[in-house]
């Protein structure tokens, strides 16, 4: 969804919403919702204020459901105007639309006409539970930030070895014994469905098997294929915890978990997991084990585990529900019914669809890789198998990869057995994902972290493929933050503030530190993950057990680079400026005042608080720096074309590197 | 409750709070509320985790009361500690102490004890619900703040002319026709009520009657003393809607909203309002009427209404339910069971303890009056007769009320009768409560509105006499509200910046209109309220019927002067650095030449937004200035003790003042 530029018109005093469907108890807090986000920008509606009819002949179904039709035709005067789609769902999208042009307008309704409706019907977001329990509230408005932004599901990854974050009633050793952490209580998962679909939403649970199990084997440690864990696991990475699928015991208990699914979400999809089993635990070496794999035919690991996936499709089916995987699940014997997320490369895309899934595209949206958006924005699914490719090696030349591009290509190469394919497409694609993996998130740091990237997968789901401009989008992102900062109870732009505080920063000193940390990125990809030693290994191609990295679960995430927006939008802001010096040349001046400034304005700060001094020798590297604008700025005519020359090194400390020097020498954006 | 200074000690990795009586049901959410707060200041606790053991003997009853136990006993060493308490609100009480000293002790934990507990048992917060309905969100993040200030009462003023707020089940006429802006439904006030407790915070429900009833009377017409209104009142100001008392009907009408009372809100106390009756109402010139009145013996309509008021306090006491009223209630015939909260000047105290009321003082803490925190930190409502009035004469010294000295004397003059009363304390001084009313206030607008001021109150309240130095108090205001922008859900420090971005404020715009913006303060008293032509009418002493005012309770509230905090932090940090110029030398200068760059800044915005444009002459103010202050810093020792001479005139623009002026010529804080 595009937010619009507005205009024109006259001021309106207070906009009246008016159904004429006064029954349709689906949309009554959809459209209450709206009137409030209205009254806030236009003030209350008083007799004679202008009025908005909405005509939606259908009552539609209670929940949302792939394939409803989300279109609508908004048309807008200084008078008013009327709000025309065939479902609730598409009501609610253009109610979004109108409350975007109201904000942009400011405070004018624009007259126009826009018909309007989704390109793919599967828009979601991933978001993960189970290594730090994100709590109700984050998620609720997390649904208000995706209904702004036109997705519409929310997939919950709601267990992992490190936790198990639902309450399931006929299990609930699970979220007593795992979920120790943070789980949905039974009300808060009704409560999110509900909210939800009152924004068009549709809720995906995934339960992750029979990979990734330590938190179910940490329950019911009798299930585990190899040994359990003795406490509730906390590190991060590739781990064997897995279910033992020759158990009749584990098929009770996923019969369980089936039916608590099925009970708590309505939606007729399940994300049932399936990435990540690694081979050798399914390489059974007892007897029983082997002689039950003899039985069925199952000769090797990966067939145990398509067996495993048959079978939980089946028991899924009886249930009336349809299963994704994650694409690891692509196998010959694998159920056409089977839906498949493609995450590790898009050749599992092609994989997927040329067997005849119906298929989601992830990779390329992995938000926790810390990439800015435009490397998001650059994806189209649809735009088959050799452009999708073009654009992941374009994505390697992107330079603030370049320190990591062996590990990039060594991802692409888990899936390498899958680019042989033939690449007709006989599947459906229904869309896309975003994920964000949450190891480094938590609820206070999800608006920074998520926000800045996620209009940009939105847009590519929502919006025509022509729509694709990269620095079009770019120049209309800050937008899209402030309209959620303001219109939503999202903090995009002001949620490190509290995180910068727990620092131990003080009042008079945020301006300063915020507008050092503006110049800052966080490391990309897996650096901050991984860490320096299994990073190394993982650059040099080093399979096996994961090295020490340096945090678990427990560990606080409350250093400046868990606080800073992957993306900063002021060197966003600063790139346009140095692209049109002749009008920006005083801000400019400026703002390389401001750099020089920095350190001095610093250093009480950096003197109290280590986490923050630790970025010091990048405060430093200012002053040069300001320097080097000021004469650039001074060249006029004669300026070459970037402040910096472009192979200019990028000084880093604690995990975030001085971006600036990037955007001076012109490699980014 | 003081914000403590912190420091010593290692740092912490985690600390886990166990409770040795594990069944305290009411304990357990305020512990684990208390946990995640620590979590997100020093991580998750893991095994050998410092460890807080908590003791409390009693159960405690279900819901916090007056005259509870609220003391604590806090130990805390490097190894974590003990908290004591004889009943679980003050164990609430240490926790939120706890969190304090971590947050303010930078990840360490201090080695102390504390011994501490509360001055007052009354410690309360009054919101307006009627003038605009706040919302649940908004009023669950508040329960938050006064937790962590150590506020224990909520105080709901639930209907007024322009609003019913409550659904009341036995008379839902009342939020159907009256609550149409928002009303608090029964799951809404259930769940305040049950957060609050959890909190250690009563909620006590204000029915305003029997006047400002325009909401009622709306709902009910043929109980109107006088003519009914045609629609629901939206203007503000004295109003003549009331209850005709001398109908069965009316008291038909009490019995049902008293028994509703009693089953939403546990509390023993109610409010029930009893203030701005106007006396011609009760001056009755039907035959029926006055037959009424002549029956029962009531000679003017002060007697009607104290009448009144003791018939609703008996049907209150057989509901088991003690009443509060505003201080007009106060009547020679008024029970002595009333307890009088005393609004118009500190002698109807006087006169309500003299007269053996039990009472609450809120005069000189009316947070709608736009004053800075200072001016309310002065008043101890327990210093007695002479100190109160003493400060009450003080604050007329305050330069930025020379504009309004006649109407403060006006309001003083209204309760003129009760100064003649005696000045021994018979009754007892309950406490007091800090109010906001309401007709310039939105749920988007509340945390910057409120939480600057309210720690003065809090204070005052909380702790002992001697602790009054308003300089110190005023080095710690900035911590207090970076505690509760880090640790609780409200936003006093960035609240503005959502409404800046709806004003039309670009996010590039951000840093330079609030470094503008924090250099100003809104007009203070009711200037802002009544408008110049009511202002004039109330300063000449002229009464009557109020004059036309500039807002209703429809209009927006989106322009700078209601967005930006009562009391500047940006200022009270600048008169700090004035008193140190050796010292904050460079930082002074680099602020006069902040204040130079302004106007050109702001060029855009002024240009496009006609809001903000309408503030561009206090912009250009400030080049002048930035010259004055730094001639003033480059005068070394032969400097005058201010920037500019004390009589400099106070520039205004569209209801703000340069209040940086105030700060220059020492004339604040």
């Amino acid at each position: 969804m595009q937010v619009g530029t507005g205009g024109g018109g006259e001021p309106a005093a207070g906009l009246l919403l008016v159904s004429e469907r006064a029954g349709s108890s689906l949309l009554r807090p959809g459209i209450c919702r709206a009137q409030r986000r209205c009254d806030a920008l236009l003030g209350t509606p008083r007799p004679g204020s202008p009025v908005l009819r909405i005509r939606c002949d259908a009552e539609g179904s209670r929940w949302p459901a792939l394939d409803a039709d989300e279109g609508y035709v908004l048309g807008l005067g200084p008078d008013g105007g009327t709000l025309e789609a065939t479902e609730p769902w598409g009501v609610l999208h253009g109610l979004e639309r109108l409350v975007q042009l109201v904000y942009h307008g400011g405070g004018r309704l624009p007259a126009l006409r826009i018909e309007d409706g989704p390109r793919h019907p599967w828009r979601g977001l991933l978001l993960d539970l189970a290594r730090h329990f994100l709590g109700l509230d984050a998620l609720l408005r997390t649904l208000d930030a995706m209904a702004a932004l036109g997705l519409n599901v929310l997939h919950l990854h709601l267990n992992d070895d490190q936790g198990f974050a639902l309450e399931c009633p006929r299990r609930p050793a699970l979220h007593r014994r795992s979920g120790v952490h943070g789980f949905l209580s039974l009300e808060a998962s009704e409560r999110l469905v509900v909210e939800a679909a009152a924004r068009g939403i549709r809720v995906v649970p995934e339960l992750d098997v029979p990979g990734h199990a330590g938190a179910i084997v940490h329950a019911y440690p009798e299930l585990a294929a190899g040994a359990p864990p003795e406490r509730l696991p906390r590190g991060f990475g590739p781990s064997r915890h897995a279910l033992d699928p020759t158990l009749p015991e584990t098929w009770a208990l996923l019969d369980d978990l089936l039916d608590d699914l099925v009970a708590l979400f309505p939606d007729p999809w399940l994300h049932l997991g399936g990435d990540e089993v690694h081979p050798e635990v399914y390489a059974f070496d007892d007897a029983r084990r082997r002689a039950w794999a003899a039985e069925r035919g199952l000769t090797d690991p990966h067939a145990v585990q398509a067996w495993f996936t048959g079978e939980l499709v089946a028991r899924a089916a009886v249930r009336g529900r349809r299963v994704v995987g994650w694409d690891e699940v692509l196998h010959p014997d694998a159920p056409e019914a089977l839906a498949v997320q493609c995450w590790r490369a898009s050749d599992t895309l092609e994989a997927a669809l040329a067997a005849g899934h119906d298929a989601l595209f992830s990779a390329g949206w992995y938000l926790d890789l810390f990439y800015p958006a435009r490397l998001h924005y650059a994806f189209d699914p649809a735009a088959g198998p050799d452009a999708l490719r073009h654009t992941e090696e374009a994505m390697l030349d992107e330079p603030s990869l370049a320190p990591v591009r062996a590990g990039i290509e060594g991802v692409w190469r888990m899936a390498a057995d899958l680019r042989t394919r033939p690449s007709s497409r006989r599947g459906r694609l229904l869309g896309g994902e975003a994920c964000l993996w949450g190891e480094l998130v938590t609820a206070e740091l999800l608006d920074v972290r998520l926000l800045g990237r996620l209009p940009a997968v939105a847009e590519r789901l929502w919006s025509p493929p022509e729509r694709c401009d990269a620095a079009d989008f770019r120049r209309r992102l800050p937008g899209v933050l402030a309209f959620l900062e303001a219109t939503t109870p999202c903090r995009p732009l002001t949620g490190a503030v509290p995180g910068l505080l727990r620092l131990g920063v003080r009042v008079e000193e945020l301006a300063p530190v915020q507008a050092f940390l503006s110049l800052l990125e966080p490391l990309r990809w897996y650096r901050r993950l991984l860490g320096p030693s299994a990073l190394d290994a993982r650059l040099a191609g080093e399979g096996g057990p994961a090295r020490a990295r340096p945090r678990d679960a427990d560990s606080p995430l409350v250093d400046p680079a868990d606080l800073i927006p992957p993306e900063s939008l002021g060197l966003l802001e600063l790139a346009d400026a140095l692209a049109r010096p002749e009008a920006r040349g005083a801000r400019l001046k400026a703002q390389a005042a401001r750099w020089r400034r920095l350190p001095d304005e610093l250093a009480e700060p950096f003197e109290r608080l280590p986490a923050l001094a630790a970025l010091a020798p990048l405060a430093e590297a200012l002053p040069p720096l300001a320097d080097a604008l000021d004469r650039w700025l001074d060249g006029g005519s004669d300026r070459p074309p970037t402040v910096l020359p472009s192979d200019t090194s990028v000084p880093e400390a604690a995990e975030t590197e001085l971006a600036l020097v990037r955007v001076l020498a012109g490699t980014a954006p």
